[in-house]
């Protein structure tokens, strides 16, 4: 039986105490099945199994056709971005709880990547965001996001003001301390703690979530995914555009933070059986009362 | 040239004290350019023009092609339930200030409605939803909505118990004053004071608002309006189900309430210029600044 | 050794599988101190030792000078009703997981009760509100509530309209779907599901709630506890005005609703070591961790 | 008549076009009654009429028995820091639209600033905090704010992770962009934005509202003004501490925020008729429908 695929790149959190483990399980699987495995110079150091080549984390989505990644959801959302833009599709392997992303339990990993490359699993579309930040009509910065594209205030502390268009037509103008774009993957991450709504992974939607909005009636809005988002800031000192919260710029004012839906989609593989709801039931607490 | 509409119902706000006038504009302007005209018999009492024939407002919508409705939101919603199973688009007019759904100034309805009948004007598709009352696997009611479908507490102030299905999945169970199931015409309504997002009309979404839940991480959801939604009655004590909060009926406990987008949208006309956030920002204030 | 208390009240949640036990547990360690005991009929027909005297709920306040309630928080707040205004503090055993006020575990109950009649407790004073409904000047109806009153829109389901004045001075208007007026213990029930804020049991304030108000910048508000509330059901069909969510009146347009703090307030005594915020925590999972 | 205040300040925001005319009417009045009058250079050099004295801000508060402030909020803000250690009670004239803190109109400035001077004023307490940052036991920097001390997250955008003590209790851990503790004066600026309750001046209460909360269940507690708060940084890099959104500290890990209520509160002198709700529905639009 042929392998689902070829070459998976793995990819750990490299100061993980159980990474070790995990990786045996996983590469005697791999091995097993003749798929070829590529690491990052770190995970190799970590791995007691040697893979067939070392590269850097960049030169990884420009060979592989599965990454395998290893550790909690913050792991995953930077191989994310990665990984995304060459159409690599992406398995998470939870070293500890489960997370939002990483629905493969550690120690359950060599049997449940087994069944996947099998070809039992269900391939889901997540959309990633691009974003660029346009300063006097050019593009001086563009890079993508899996979870949100965030503009806030910056180290003063006092609050920024922006306007905020939707393909070309004026929405509306705001102070806070910001603004959220959010993926359905990243309305249940920042946008949700400031009060914005979580979106169905297969609502092709966005939303638009105003960080401690000066005025009170203005509410989270969903839009359709195909919307081109654009966030001028108008004023504010050190105001930032964040990428995932992993990546971050300085804004000047008057910059102009572009927002779009990238062409090629994330995606995801999950186990059979996996439940959207059912995830988020565990993460948020659903079965729990409180009295 | 050929009027876009051949015969035109008009529905007033019977106790309005601007609704001859605005009647005299309307009737004038359909007259001139050889529309027929409906009214139901308390417009038609309220008309100093008499229409080409009167007759119950259930009979309308079988006999035009186009509704005027004059009054506001409140008015415009009863006829739109009954105009959009059968395809007659709908213009509002309203007689106060202006509302979410009823874009056209009473003082200028003469001359806008003109224009529209000479084919200037925008067609908006909106979604709408249709609702069951399962009793035993029996729907022994079903009507529709065209802002929301809320299962709510009843009488005695308890709060009631409740389970969500999506497509046959199971969502969550929760406790609270109810549930709001709301179409991106209703997110502005009843969901947005109970925290829901604002969902924009070209989105094909609905949300789901959780009612002063019980478990304070339930947050509003938005979901493709494709969706089956069953809500389960668990336990509550004169529940009850209501329909654009203009009709209602009482669970029993057991009943399941399903809810899915009606096959034939909802159209309403605006003339040209109509701006979906220009209104938002109008009505939601939020051009004013607290400090 | 004198016990602390010499007349005991024990009220339990009769339908209750595990109350028998814990009335065993509870009445060996009465007995072994010499503490009189009376029960309500039901409490009584659950126990297998029968009280020193059985007697009628509402005749137990007059007769004991401590009340130990078996149940749930719900129990608890019903006989704290009945037994604040005559000044009898409360104990709370909790049958199930520990409540907001019941905050002695049932297989603990004898050892915990015992070192609290031998005097090791923390009494804690907790509001209490008082409310009446005032029709054309009389008052009609007067109640107490240890939670919450509440005044809500009725059964047809749609937004009621009120105002609300504080010492005389009005204060605003708004429609919606209510208004909750809660004590610091009612802030962590009803009101907190509404968006209200949690108000430590120390701080002499009330929070006054709207529910779904119809007004987006209408936000939960909190006064000196000390303050005279009155809300005026401006329009609405069947409002009514709730007490703890346990009895109810029906309201007609022009009533008002007075609320203000009781002279005496409810006494909780607490085992040694009862901390509220720990208590919180443990209610309200803030130990958790989303991701 | 002996005028109410013998040495009045008078500080203006200087940039303002209307500052000179608005100079002109309050200082006509001062001389009128005899009152000297001390400003900093910068309003010096915007008064056509030359003031007793000129010196700099810092010193004022050490000369005069009132200070007239007149700009906005942020000016009175400002001014307040400085006069409140002092005891010196402020007045506020608002050039533009009326604030929450400034409530005399420029236009009435003159007559109603005379009336103050002839007795006839409201003199109104508002809770002043004074923060301090501890750093292995020693408090590095003290200073004190009207509106509100705010720990939060720094330049690189991740959440910090704090912990919250009362009065040397443990409350909780949380990660978020951080913690607002704020008066009753705060409660309607930074905190009402983050969903905190708005705290009525007279109620002896601080609010500790979240930031963007991970633990959704988290919410904004009121307690008492007399408490003692110590906010300890546990995890983020460029975490600061801001008071008023006005100064800022960057701290560092293991740093404590330790925040009280400051000895002296902040008087302010109301024109007669000054309603604090009034104001209120006013800055908050309540009046206002959205349908």
């Amino acid at each position: 039986m042929t392998p689902a695929f070829r070459t998976a790149a793995l990819i750990g959190k490299s100061d993980a105490t159980r990474l070790p483990d995990t990786l045996d399980q996983i590469t005697a699987t791999l091995r097993a099945r003749g798929v070829r495995m590529l690491m990052d110079p770190r995970t190799a150091g970590a791995s007691r199994t040697p893979p067939d080549e070392v590269m850097e984390l960049g030169q990884l989505p420009f060979r592989c056709d599965v990454a395998i990644v290893i550790g909690g959801d913050g792991t995953l959302l930077g191989c994310a971005r990665l990984m995304a833009e060459h159409g690599v599709p992406l398995v998470g392997v939870n070293l500890g709880r489960l997370g939002f992303l990483t629905d493969i339990q550690a120690d359950r990993a060599g049997v449940v990547i087994g069944s996947l490359l099998d070809g039992e699993f269900a391939a889901e579309s997540r959309t990633l965001l691009e974003g660029s930040i346009v300063r006097d009509g050019v593009a001086v910065y563009t890079t993508c996001a899996v979870n949100d594209i965030v503009v806030s205030r910056g180290a003063p502390g006092s609050m920024i003001e922006f306007s905020v268009a939707l393909d070309g037509e004026f929405i509306y103008s705001l102070r806070g301390d910001g603004l959220i774009v959010a993926t359905p993957t990243g309305s249940t991450a920042y946008a949700l703690s400031s009060g914005g709504p979580i979106l169905h992974p297969e609502l092709a939607a966005l939303a638009l979530v105003p960080i401690s909005p000066h005025t009170l009636s203005n509410r989270p809005v969903a839009i359709r995914s195909q919307s081109r988002i654009e966030v001028t800031l108008v004023r504010g000192e050190e105001a930032r555009v964040n990428f995932d919260v992993q990546s971050h710029r300085v804004l000047e004012e008057g910059d102009v933070v572009l927002v779009r839906s990238a062409a090629r989609p994330l995606t995801l593989l999950h186990p059979p059986g996996y439940r959207y709801f059912a995830m988020l039931r565990n993460k948020l607490h659903w079965n729990e009362r409180t009295a």
